[in-house]
This record gives structure tokens, C-alpha cells and sequence, in this order.
């Protein structure tokens, strides 16, 4: 419990460990009633000894003597009258600070140099000090760290315990310069009076072996006394232990020069803590250790929270007013990290994330690959797309200015470009030329909103923007799951009794066969179809295949339908989308150790893949699989890789381009950004900052490369970015038992993001292996994308909020501050306009959908008409203008003190912990 | 925060009102920084007004000012110094004890009567005190109880409150009798000093407005004065709150005399605060109530304990020594409660009981009927399942001992059968005349066993036995389910594309048809089963049923395979078992009313069946469907009701049939003693005992009985009685927000039983409806109840734990009093005698199987040599022996102290909350 340095260190001070130890009176000695209890419920021998009982890093462990184990780390709770018999014992005790002893034998010797002590307790007394305690290693037959001769010799060299290599589990969790302090508390039958002794070492030193890793201490505390009643020096002890491993209580007191400052600084701890009154909590029960620690200095969190802000205007995003002012200042700040970019990614995680990533990379391009050749009748396929993700990601990633970007097909930009073809169809136009000159606008008016400095406009997409965006994508990708899958219950149907698809014989052109027999059917009553008359001698019912092979010819209706078709993908269907939820959910679980749950997480979707092709595999049916190009072509036949410029059209088509381009600029722009806005929030903490106009820069110069090639378009995709960055997140290692993990940033760097492209490219020659996915499988991971992707935004919360009767709704801090009803309404304003844009992306009007988008925008503005800013606040951000108008109250210390609750309810809206959990895989 | 009874009542006495009310001085007066800070915190208008800012009825709930509602109940944390600055306050302020005022306004003008104030001050300060405070129920625009008007008048009028009618949510838990008590705390400028006032009125009386719910008041608390600094008087007025809600402080003030004892009281309440360091929990964050509220008394505890414990000796099961003693006994002690068996019955709760049970028996006895059936190649069916269960459950429930037991045919008995009945084949036997003489003989093998008081036996039975029981009956259960699926896919297998099942033709007996023909195949090099030779002219692909219409005959192989059914099968199993788990874990779930969760978890596999049939419905394949027998006669054709004594036997045959009939009896004995033992369990706090002799003789009487008509024979059914308990239990109303229910105990009568057993008699005649039940949902259903029983029993959660590295661990108090590699070996026996079981099941020795239940007893007992007694008390129970040899300080005070600590971990093997959760809906 004595800290490595000044509790204003940023991993909090008191990284230490302090046995508590006991001990109890000899059997023979007072064995009063209450000391014989005490001794059978910690149920060790009768002889006199010390043990360790208890351990405080930053929360607490108690040794469970029966069971032979430490507690799970739990947040310390005492008694007051314990705090404040310790208190007495203190002021009337022994206090030595700065004590010069150097080796527990000194420090024993100093100790026991009170007066009260006649010589021969004083001799008794140091030898129960100097003897070895037991530890909870020991205990349990784990090799002890020093035998009883070694410990012997220990306490008079301090430098023996470095040299041992007895490293104990706890050890390597704690930092270097981690100090340990001890506590001995116990009763001892002939003492008449209690002793206390509190001594501060000038210097820390190894107290031998009395705790359970070689640290060096610095603070020593002793506490006997005759047999009193209950478990009293137990509860001292643990008192003393807690009040030593405070890392403010440790800086005042390495600053005491009395006793009475020793006093004020323990009177300093009673006025901080927190009271729990009886009869509502059980003073026994163990409260789990917070999932964030409380930051003791109110100051420092007010100014984080200003900090933390979404309103803290970023320097990015401030207009230079000089044309492209905004590029040259993005291209200047990130040359600075460009070296970087690449040295920070010597890190093993990264080999987990290339893997990961390029794994839903591919899934996305040859899904997306399959939906636009789909959407544009063959003029594009599963090898342009993979190409253009592999040239246009690999681009991004070496030029942007946010290289976790992961590139992609996303969802508005096919719906646009289906809406496109369908246009070119109608009035037989060439689609690829005239799609050519599409992309040079798109270009053009890009390059003129990155010349304007038009990025900083995204300061306008606040969550509200941002979540009506993701949902809506995200119910793309489900609604195209389910009805893929749908369509294939078409393509192979089910067979009921009554259905016609019945019955194949199989036809051979035999000897005294006549084969212009069956094309003549005899039309008998009501059964014209199916009722072939069979006029020949050799026929078969072998199966379809086999019948060919024999030289035959299969005929009948149901020579077409496989059965079982439908029911086994829907079966495969549902089981990689459950298996790759129930995967994703291992992480939380507590079964098997950490790594392997982290694994089977990470790449839950690739062992649901895999667990689908298994299952195919084993029951070998003729299922739909994933068609791979397997030629490095393009995929409409006869077309070079350059698209030409003008093909069969006229040449003021060129010009006319320039409308749809328009409105496709404004998709791309919005795309884009929110994208970028999503994954530059100031809660992942990226130190290497944004570069909004260099992004929209390098997919305007992207957009060009891949119309000139007849290659799809593409953004930053939301979802596949932040499964990039969530792979990539830095933790800090706990530092005491207990101690929650912190989110320390991200690993900015753009090697994986080129690996991950690099690796997509390679894959277009893989379609040996990839063949073997069924469709159904893809579908289900589809499926499991799209509802990780909606689970994860805050609005869904809300929605869910409105199925949840107001008592038992979680105790989100949102609720605290903002009406149930106005919560509602603001959800379901939004649920309005999710479902006009549904609406629109689903008519004829769909061109105009980029416009919508851009409502969204006008329509978060509305709203201050109809919330307060205090309400907007809490259920979005502010925008820009609203940041001038919010009441002062709402910013000031009060308020962030009411917000600083935030630990105990689920993080939301607030400084949250960083939460990409919009995971993909 | 008054209470209505003195402490020691079984609903904890604070149940009470107290609005910690607080006032902000006018913005004109003394605008200090800090109060004005406060004043915008809780953002009310500068306007000098009271408003109710908290209630602590048990938890506190904060008033949420923004949010317009109460926050969710919590655990009140106090800091250390408010409590310290109110003792303070109180020593020098002003106490008024036994104060004769009868309204609010008498009240106040004995409060002012102060000599630090003015005559000015004073009247300001009265008609301060007088406004009427602002309530959160009229913030929210709910109607007011009370128009400022009657405010004034209810001032002076004691009886007002109670002939008002508003009733607040709030209101209507709180118990009859409850009183409430005010605070009333706030900043005022114009005060020189602190002003506090405690008050103990004479008698309770109704404090006007000042109380959000009218309740008379006894306690009131003042606390005015000049700003100070942070939110000095909330934390105060809150910390005064939070006293006067402790049960034990009320106690102490109601008998204080001066303000010594006030004082005393208040450091009586110190001492037993719980208090948390500082730094390692933040202290604003909210704690939940607790699931079990602490008991204050050790002593109490320790007894519960005592009484509690698995080891008191039941007065059911002590040797009376006489013949028949135990009977007689069961019979006198059951027959006074026998009216209220029936009276008890009148509750709806019982109705909701009746419908679940009935459905659960209904489809338990169709399911083991079709297995019976299947067992016995037709000498029993469904219809004698139906009968029989109808026939013996009613029986049972009117004579039995404990008459919530549900008989039913059970999984060990239905093995024991199968081999009966392989065992009169083998031999050529008549079966049912030798069954009845085997049924013949355990009947009075069991009433031999009643007579000489056997079933004291049962203490034997400890959770080791038990759990080896159920986990093999749960297994069955689930091995079962998936083996009856399996069987189907059997029978409509899947059509692979090399499979041979393919293709299927219609031949019509047409004018020119040689029907000889069809039957001289003509072999081929190598399909001869598939190249039929179509000779004929007459044929069509029509399907086969269509074909039979048309005067056609079906040929070919593909004939009798119906596609699809196999994987559509497969979807139903698993969508009726996952979706009874969902619908059973909605219990829990936030969502929906508590009222619509509870129907939808009760009622889980009713829903689930009904989902599956809805689906099959919608598709209309031809699956296989429930077959219910459409006639009131014997399955097997051509006997009568009553069983022939001999039949084709011989006579010596009926004195052979005594050897099975051992084995059997040991079986039934233990099957139901078992359950009886689980059923009697303490921890469900049955009233009126159990009739261990009793229930075996009404067994043995019913064993005679089914074997002379020819129905199954009926043991209790653990899991079914479970579910039928756990429809009945009566929990305590909550009497204060966040309290938890308390369980009461079981609605315990025969009426539900009698009712469930009639309905089933009915059920015979509900072929009709039954018929449409398609047998993979059944099937779901059955791997339901199975997994749902294995998952209860806590074996299966100590298997779990293998699976955990230990830091993952849940908190078990078990795991805090036994070593993990002992917990781990106790699992590895259980584990090793249940695969003996399963595999002496399987094999040809499976008719000993009964001894080797038996066989559990005596491990069980050799597992004395293993453990210690103090690790058995922990992973099991203790045996009667063993009971002795306990070392004293397993049951002492100390050891039920760490006992204690129970609240906060899963409750396992301690005095536990009853956990009726093997569910079997």
C-alpha cells in the first residue's frame, strides 16, 4: 500500500500490495471466549503464528483460509468504529517517520523500544515479530519463494530478494517502483495494554519475508493488543491497510513531520468517504470493483468534460478561407506523422487485425460484387470489384488523411448507381461511358468543395444526422439479407403435396425408342402438363445427373426442382447469423481464459463461415455457392479495361452528366464525411488527428481512376472502419487486481489498411477456395452485420426505451436529465424521418434520396424549435449556432457534477468510454 | 421515515415517507457564488419555494428536477461529515419531544419559538414554513391531491387527508399503519445562523401538504441557515432523512427522554455504518438495492441458520417404532389440514396454475404414451397414458400426503418396462397377465416398506443422490428429444443428389396395360433396382397422392419419400426450443409490463407449440402430426379393461414375478422418495409438512390399481411438481420501491391438482384439436424441459466452473470455503457416477439399474473417506451420521457469520432463496 510516486501520476498512485497479518493468542494463554471464536473461524492451528490475510492494491482480496485462494478484488468496506479505534491507537502509539532501520531487524528492534514492555515480553515479543509469516502461495504447495534459513538471512540483506526470480503473478502486474507496506495486527494474550506502532522508513527497504512479493516498504504498522471482543484487530488491521493503500493519505503522510499531521491526514480520509447506512446493505456483501474509477479532484473532471466536449472546436475543421487552404493544411499536418504511420504498427495486434479485417473486406466486396452485377445487368461483377477495392484501398490507405479508413461499396452508392443503369436502360444509352462522365463531374465538383473548404460543414452532422444515416444502412444490409435469402426459397421451391414439381423419368434413345413421341403430349382432362404419356420402352427413373451421364435424357417436371434446398439454407442461414452472434457475445462470457474468448470473438463471423461450409460439406447437397471470376477480365465480355469516353452516345451527353453527377456529389459528400466524422469523434481518441479535406480529396481522385476503369465507386464505409479501428484499440494493462482496463487510443498507422488491401487484391485469384461458400452462409453473416451495425447506435436504445415500462428502464444519465416524453418524441421524430428516407430509397424518386440525406441536416435544425438546447444537449449535440445559446448552467461545474454519476449508469451520451462496437468482423 | 411498528416486525418497519425539502434564498439576499451555484444545480426558479427533492421509503429515490421523475430506488450514500454537521446541528438546536401540536400550523409556531429570532424573522420565517411545497406529482402536471385552498384548511383539519381519495402509485404499496416523516432543509439569507429543529410529535399527525402522500407524520426535522458552502443543507436534510428511515434509530427515538438519548441514538446508528474508502468508489455513483436485504441481528441469523439448515431433524422422519407408526402419524397430521386443502384453493393465482400444469401433463403423458407404446409394441398407448395419468394423479391428490406432488410416468420406470416387456418376449410370456402380478408384488413390497417405516430412509438422500438422479433423468430427457428427431430425418431422409430415392411414376390400369409387366423387372449391368422398364402407355408423373385419386398406382422409388420434411422438421425442433428459452428468459428481460413477462414466460411452451404449429400451418407440408387415439378402448386390440390374472401363463409364474418386482420397487421407492425429498425441501417453507409414508402407500395402492386395469404405472415426476410448486409460490408485496419480494411460501392445496387431472381425464376426448400438433415441436419441447432441468441443478453449474479460469469465477460462497481442486473432484465423481448410470442404463444389465441408484447412496457415504465433513457441509449436505462428527465450529456463530456474506454472491448451497427454476412450463 505505499505508492511508486505522487498520487498525481496518471496510473493512480497506490500500486502496492500490504499483507494484513495476524495473529492469534496461544491456546494455553487467556483463552477467553471470544479470542477462542476468532481463532476457529479463520480455522488455523493454535499455535502462534502470522498469516497473511489480506491484500490491498487498489481493492481489496481477502486470503480465504478454507479455501486456500485470494477473494475476487472487491472494493474495501470497514467499520467506522474500526477507523476510529485506529485512530485512538495511533494518537496514543508509537509513530516513527523517517525511521533509518534497514532490515526487518532493525525495524523490529525499533519497534519494540517501548517503555511499557518489561525486557522479557520485549525478547518474546521480537521473536513472534521475526518470524516468517505464512503466505497464501505457500499454502497452497506452490514453490516458496525462500525457505526458512534463506528468509532468516533475508531479513539482514536488502538485496537478496532482487536477485530471486520467484516472480509471483501479482508481481508482474504490478509496475516497476511499485512499493509494498505491511500491516501486523493480532492479539496476544500477555501483553496487558494494546501496542501500536506506525513507522515510516526513510528509505524503502525489503522487509524479508513478511510480504508476498519482493518489494521494498516503506511503511510499517503494528497493532496489538489483549484479546477484545469480535474480530477487533482483524477489522484494525484491515482498517489500517485501507487507510495506508489511499494514495492521498500516503502523499500527507511521506509529508508528516508529527503525529498530528499523521492525525489530520487520517481525519482528511474520514471526511472523504462515502457512508453507507445499515440495514439497506449488508456490510459483509463484497461490491464488485466500478468499471471506471472515480476521479477524487471534481476540477480535473469538469475540465475533461470541457475537454471530452463534442463541441470542442477541433482545429481541422476551421476555415483558413484560402482556396484548398484546408488541403495544404491537412497534407502539412499529416506529412509530420508520415514516418510514424508506419513504425507504429510493429505491433502484433496487427497481424490479428490485417486478418480480421481483409477477412470482412472480402466477404463485403464479393457481396457488394454480386448486388451490383445484379443491379447493372453484368457491366461490373465480383472481380471489378474486388480489383477496385483492392486499387482504391490500397490508394486511400497510402494518401488519406485518416488511413483506418477501410474503402468499400456501401449502400446509397449502389441504390444510386442501380438508379443510373435503370436510366441509361430505358433510353439506350451506353451505361459505361455515359457512368465515365458521371465520375469526371463527380470529381470536379468534389475537387471544388475540398477548394472550398466545404468539409467544415460537417461540424452540421451531429448524432442525429449520424444515426439516421448508419440506421438506415444498416437496415439495408439486413433488408437485402432477408430478401436474398427469400429469393432463393424462389429459385429452389418448396415442395408441397400439391405442388406440381413432381416426378422425373429419365429417357434413353433406345433401340425401339421413338424420340418424337414425347414432344407430342396427348392433352388428357385437366392434367395437359402433366400427365406425359409415356410411350416408350426405355425409360428410367435415374436421377437427372446420372441420366445424362448414361447418355439419357431426364424429362419431366420435377427433373428441376432440387428439394431440400430451400429449408437446409434457411437452415444454414440462421446458423452462421446466431453462431456469429453467440461467438461475438464469448467475449463477456465467463468461460475459458481471456485470449481464447478475445479470439473466438474477433473472428466470430470466419468460424461462422467456416462452421456453415462444415455443415454444407458433411450433408453434401447441391447448394448455391459463391460464383468466382476465374479469369482476370472484366466482366462484361468484349470491353477493354479502359472505359471509352464516348461509346455509342452523343457527345453533349458529357455535358449532361453533370445533373446526376450533382446530386451523386452530394451522396458521396455525405457519405463520406459522416464516415469521417463518426470515426474521428474525440472519444477514440486519435492523437494524429483528422484530414476531412484530404479524404474527400483522394476519393474525388479515386472516383476518377475508377470510372476511367469501369471499376464500382467507393467511400469510407462506417461499419468496416470501425470493426479497423476497434481491432486496433490500446488498453492499458491493469496495474492492480480489480483494476478496470482503460482505453488508451487507437493504433493510428497505415500498414494495415495496405496489407489488408494487398491482400484483397491477391484474393481475386482464390476462387478455388472460395467457390465452396454457400450463399446462404454469406447472407446470414450479412444478416449479422446489418444487426450488430443497428444494435450498436444510441437510437436504438431509445426505441428500445419505448418498449420498456418506465420502471424498470435502465438508469441511463440521458433520463436523469431530460423528460420521458420528450425522450420519446425526439426518438420517434426520428423513427419518422428514418422512415420517409425508406420510403424514398424504395420509390421512383429515389434519385433525389442525396437531397434527403442532406434534410436530415434541416431538419436537426428544426428541431431547436421544439427542444430546449439543455434537451438537445443531452439527446444529441449542439450544433454550431446552439452552442452560443445554451444556458450557462448547463456547462458549469454544477452540471459536470451531476454529470460525473456517470460510472454507475450505462455510458451514455457522455464522456463515454469509447464504444466502437459497431463491430463487423 | 416513521415507522409503523416497532423493528422487529417480519416487514422491516421503516416503510414511510420522508421529503427531504429544501429551500434557496432569494436571489436578492446573499447571492453568494456558492448558492447561487446550487440554485442553478437543481435549476428551480429563484422564486423562495419548498420543493420535495427526495423520499426514503426503505431506498432513497432522488428527484430527477430536469427529468421531471423519481430516480430508480437506491442505496442512500451519505458523506461522512453531513452526518457529523447534523449531530452538531442537533446538539445545539432546538428538540422538542412528545410535542403536543396537532397540525402543521401548531407545528410550526412551537419550532419557531426560538430565542435567537426576531419577532419579524420569525413570522417570515412561519409563513415559510407554511407554503405549500412543491410535490413532484404536480410538477408533472398529474391532478393535484390538494388546491392550495385545501391546503390551508387540511392544515388545521387532522382528518382531511383521509377522506381524500388521490392515491399516489406510491400509496397504494405502502402496508396500512405507515407513517411518514418530513425534513425540511434549505439556505436562508436573511438567517444569522444555523436553525435546526428536531421534533418527536406526541401523536402521528397529518402534516398537511407537507407530505407527498397523506400519511400522519410523527417525526419532523428542520435545518435553516446562512449559505454554505457546496450543497452543505441537501446533504444534510438528506443525511437527517436517511436517519430517521433506520429502523433501529426510529426505535431508539420514540423512547428517547432528552436529547442525551436523541444523540446517543444517532451514534448508535455511526457505529454501524459500513463506510467506503475514498477513491475507490465514486460517491455519487448509485448502488442497487441489494437482492436480500441484510438482517441486522446476528444472533437472528445465526439461528435461521440453525433452522434453516438441511440437517434439522423433520419430525416427518423420525421412527416412531410401530407398525404402520409413520402412516398413522402422516395420516393425523395431514387430516387437520385437510378443509383448508380445499379453501386455500381461492385464488386466481391457482387458475393460472391449473392451465399451465394441465398443458405441461397433457403433453408429458401424450409423449410418454407414444414412448410407452413404442416400448411395449402396442400393449399400452397414448389413451392408457392419458387414462392412467388422469385416473392416478386425481387419486393421488386426493389421499396423498403431499398433494402438490404431479404423478406421471417417469424415464427410469419406462426403462425398466422396456426391459419387462423384452424380457416376456423373449421368453413368449403374456405380458400384461405377468406385469400385474410384478405390480402385485411392489405394492406389497410398499406397503411392507410404509409398515415398517422405510421411508425415514430418505435423510440418506443427500444432494449428491439427488442431483445424480435428476441430471440422468434430464439427460434422458434431452437424449430422447434428439434421438425421436434423428429417427424422423430417418424416415424422410434427405435426397442428396446421388441418393437413389428419385423419381416417381403413376401408372394408370389403363385399356391396353399389362400390369404383369411392371413386376418382371429387367436387370440391367448395374441399376437394376432403378431401371424399371416402362412397358406401358398408361402413366403420368401425377404426384402419388393425386395418382391414387385418379385409379392409379404410385411406382418407384421416390414414391415414398416426401422431400423437405426433414430439414423443416429440423427448423421446427429448434425454432420451438429456442423460442420457449426466449419466451421463458422474458422473465428478466426489461421490456413490456411485468404482468405481460410473467404470462409470456408461464405460458413458454404453450406459446412455442403454438408458434410451431402456426408455421406448419402456414407451409402445409405434410409433416407427421401428433396421432391421439380416436376411440375410448384398449391400444391393444381385443382386450378388455381389466387384465386377465394369468392369461396364457403359468401359474407358478405369478410367484417368479416377485424377483422383478424387487428390483421395481427399489426403483419406485427411490424415484419417489426422491422427489418427495426435493419437494419438501425446507427452504420452500411448506406449512404443512410432508407425508413421506403416506405418499408410498397411495403409490403402492395406485401401483395396484394401474397394473390390474393395464395402465402405466405412476411415480412423482420431479420436474413436473417443481413447475407446479413454482405456479403457486406467494411472495410479500413490495412494501417500499427497490424493496425486494420476499418468497412466503406455497399456495399448498389439492384443488390445482385435482383440477389438472380432471381436465386431462377430459383430454382424451381432444383428438380433433391435438391432431394438428406436428411431433418436431413436441420434440423441442421435450430437449426444453430437459435442458431447463439440467440447468437448475447445481451440479451443472460446478461443472460450469471447470470450464472458468478461476479469475473469471462467479463469487460462490462455496468457492470461498472449499480449495477449487476439491470442488473439482467432488464435480469429477459426480460426473464419473453419472456416466456409470448412463452407460448401466444402455446396456443389456440395465434391469439393476435400481440397485445402482442405491449404489449412489453408498458412494455418496464413501465419500466421508474423501472429504471432510466441514467441505461436504459446503459441496453437499451432511448424512445423519455424520451430523455427529461435524467439528462444533462448522455451525458456530463465527462460521455463519462468514456464512452471511451470502447476499452478494449467487446463492449456492446456503440458506437460499427457494429456486423452483426447474421449470418445466
Amino acid at each position: 500500500m505505499v505508492t511508486r510516486g505522487s498520487p498525481a501520476l496518471s496510473c493512480p498512485g497506490p500500486v502496492s500490495v500490504s499483507p494484513g497479518t495476524e495473529t492469534t493468542p496461544p491456546s494455553d494463554s487467556a483463552p477467553s471466549p471470544k479470542g477462542d471464536k476468532l481463532n476457529e473461524l479463520l480455522g488455523w492451528p493454535q499455535t502462534l503464528e502470522w498469516r497473511e490475510m489480506g491484500r490491498w492494491v487498489l481493492f481489496e482480496e481477502k486470503l480465504e483460509v478454507d479455501a486456500g485462494r485470494w477473494s475476487a478484488p472487491h472494493v474495501p468496506t470497514l467499520a467506522l468504529p474500526s477507523l476510529q479505534k485506529l485512530r485512538s491507537l495511533l494518537a496514543e502509539g508509537l509513530v516513527l517517520l523517517d525511521c533509518p532501520a534497514q532490515n526487518l531487524l532493525e525495524l523490529v528492534e525499533q519497534v519494540t523500544r517501548v517503555e511499557s514492555l518489561s525486557p522479557e515480553l520485549r525478547g518474546q515479543l521480537q521473536a513472534l515479530l521475526l518470524q516468517r509469516p505464512q503466505h497464501h502461495t505457500q499454502t497452497t504447495g506452490s514453490r516458496p519463494c525462500w525457505g526458512p534459513a534463506q528468509s532468516r538471512k533475508a531479513a539482514h540483506n536488502k538485496e537478496a530478494p532482487m536477485q530471486q526470480q520467484c516472480q509471483s503473478p501479482l508481481r508482474q502486474k504490478l509496475p516497476p517502483g511499485a512499493e509494498a507496506g505491511a500491516v501486523l495486527a493480532g492479539e496476544l494474550g500477555f501483553l496487558a495494554q494494546p501496542l501500536a506502532a506506525f513507522v515510516r522508513l526513510r528509505d524503502p527497504v525489503w522487509l524479508g519475508p513478511l510480504t508476498e512479493v519482493p518489494l521494498p516498504s516503506r511503511f510499517f504498522c503494528l497493532l496489538l493488543g489483549p484479546p477484545m471482543l469480535g474480530k477487533g484487530y482483524h477489522e484494525l488491521g484491515r482498517a489500517a491497510a485501507v487507510l495506508l493503500s489511499d494514495p492521498h493519505f500516503q502523499w500527507s503522510v511521506r509529508r508528516a513531520s508529527n503525529l498530528h499531521d499523521l492525525l489530520t491526514a487520517l481525519d482528511a480520509f474520514l471526511e472523504e468517504v462515502t457512508v453507507l447506512p445499515p440495514g439497506r446493505w449488508d456490510p459483509t456483501a463484497r461490491i464488485p470493483p466500478p468499471r471506471c474509477l472515480p476521479s477524487r479532484h471534481k476540477r480535473t473532471q469538469a475540465e475533461d468534460r470541457h475537454r471530452n466536449g463534442p463541441l470542442a472546436p477541433s482545429p481541422e475543421l476551421q476555415r483558413t478561407g484560402r482556396l484548398f487552404g484546408g488541403l495544404v493544411q491537412d497534407v502539412r499536418r499529416k506529412a509530420s506523422w508520415y514516418p510514424s504511420d508506419f513504425s507504429d504498427a510493429l505491433h502484433p495486434q496487427c497481424v490479428s487485425a490485417v486478418l480480421y479485417i481483409y477477412l470482412a473486406t472480402v466477404t463485403n466486396a464479393i457481396t457488394f460484387g454480386g448486388l451490383l452485377g445484379d443491379a447493372t445487368d453484368g457491366a461490373q461483377g465480383v472481380l471489378e470489384s474486388l480489383l477496385g477495392t483492392a486499387v482504391a484501398g490500397a490508394a486511400f490507405c497510402l494518401m488519406a488523411g485518416q488511413p483506418l479508413t477501410v474503402l468499400s461499396s456501401t449502400g446509397p452508392v449502389l441504390v444510386f448507381e442501380r438508379l443510373l443503369f435503370a436510366f441509361c436502360r430505358d433510353y439506350s444509352l451506353d451505361y459505361l461511358p455515359f457512368r465515365l462522365w458521371v465520375g469526371i463531374w463527380v470529381a470536379v465538383f468534389c475537387l471544388a468543395l475540398v477548394a472550398t473548404e466545404a468539409s467544415v460543414l460537417v461540424r452540421y452532422f451531429t448524432r442525429f444526422t449520424e444515426e439516421g444515416f448508419c440506421a438506415l444502412i444498416s437496415l439495408i444490409f439486413i433488408y437485402d439479407a432477408v430478401g436474398k435469402m427469400l429469393n432463393l426459397a424462389h429459385a429452389y421451391p418448396i415442395q408441397r403435396p400439391g405442388s406440381l414439381a413432381y416426378g422425373c423419368l429419365c429417357q434413353f434413345p433406345g433401340p425401339g425408342g421413338n424420340e418424337s413421341q414425347w414432344t407430342r403430349p396427348r392433352p388428357q382432362s385437366r392434367d395437359d402438363l402433366l400427365s406425359v404419356d409415356l410411350g416408350l420402352v426405355n425409360a428410367s427413373l435415374l436421377p437427372p445427373h446420372e441420366c445424362v451421364q448414361q447418355g439419357g435424357y431426364p424429362r419431366g417436371p420435377g427433373c428441376h426442382t432440387v428439394p431440400d434446398i430451400a429449408f437446409f439454407s434457411l437452415l444454414l442461414f440462421l446458423t452462421s447469423f446466431l453462431f456469429a452472434i453467440a461467438l461475438k457475445h464469448m467475449k463477456t462470457s465467463r468461460f475459458f481464459p481471456s485470449v481464447v474468448r478475445k479470439v473466438l470473438s474477433d473472428f466470430s463471423s470466419i468460424l461462422a463461415i467456416l462452421l456453415g461450409c462444415g455443415l454444407d460439406a458433411l450433408l453434401g447437397l447441391a447448394m448455391p455457392k459463391l460464383m468466382v471470376p476465374r479469369e482476370f477480365k472484366p466482366t462484361l465480355p468484349g470491353r477493354g479495361w479502359l472505359v471509352p469516353p464516348f461509346g455509342a452516345n452523343p457527345w453533349w451527353l458529357s455535358v449532361a452528366a453533370a445533373l446526376p453527377a450533382l446530386l451523386l456529389s452530394i451522396l458521396i459528400f455525405m457519405d463520406q464525411q459522416i464516415t469521417a466524422v463518426i470515426l474521428n469523434r474525440v472519444e477514440y481518441r486519435l492523437r494524429k488527428g483528422a484530414g476531412f479535406h484530404l479524404d474527400l480529396f483522394c476519393v474525388a481522385l479515386l472516383m476518377l481512376l475508377t470510372s476511367v476503369l469501369g471499376l464500382p465507386w467507393y467511400v469510407s464505409a462506417t461499419v468496416l472502419s470501425l470493426a479497423h479501428m476497434d481491432s486496433l484499440r490500446r488498453e492499458s494493462r491493469a496495474c492492480a487486481p480489480g483494476e478496470p482496463h482503460s482505453f488508451l487510443g487507437i493504433r493510428e498507422q497505415r500498414l494495415t489498411g495496405l496489407a489488408v488491401f494487398t491482400l484483397t487484391g491477391v484474393s481475386i485469384f482464390l476462387a478455388p477456395v472460395l467457390k465452396f461458400i454457400p450463399m446462404p452462409v454469406l447472407y446470414g453473416i450479412f444478416l449479422y452485420m446489418g444487426v450488430a451495425a443497428l444494435s450498436s447506435i444510441q437510437f436504438m436504445k431509445r426505441v428500445q426505451l419505448m418498449l420498456m415500462p418506465a420502471k424498470h428502464q435502465p438508469d441511463l444519465l440521458l433520463l436523469r436529465h431530460v423528460p420521458l416524453s420528450r425522450v420519446h418524441l425526439f426518438t420517434a421524430i426520428q423513427l419518422a424521418c428514418l422512415g420517409l428516407l425508406w420510403i424514398i430509397k424504395s420509390t421512383p424518386a429515389a434519385i433525389i434520396f442525396p437531397l434527403m440525406l442532406l434534410g436530415l441536416v434541416g431538419v436537426r435544425k428544426a428541431l431547436e424549435w421544439v427542444f430546449s438546447p439543455q434537451e438537445l444537449l443531452w439527446l444529441d449535440e449542439l450544433m454550431p449556432e446552439e452552442e452560443r445559446n445554451v444556458p450557462e448552467k448547463g456547462l458549469e461545474p454544477g452540471h459536470s457534477f451531476s454529470g460525473s454519476d456517470s460510472e454507475d449508469s450505462e455510458l451514455m451520451y457522455q464522456p463515454k468510454a469509447p464504444e466502437i462496437n459497431i463491430s463487423v468482423n
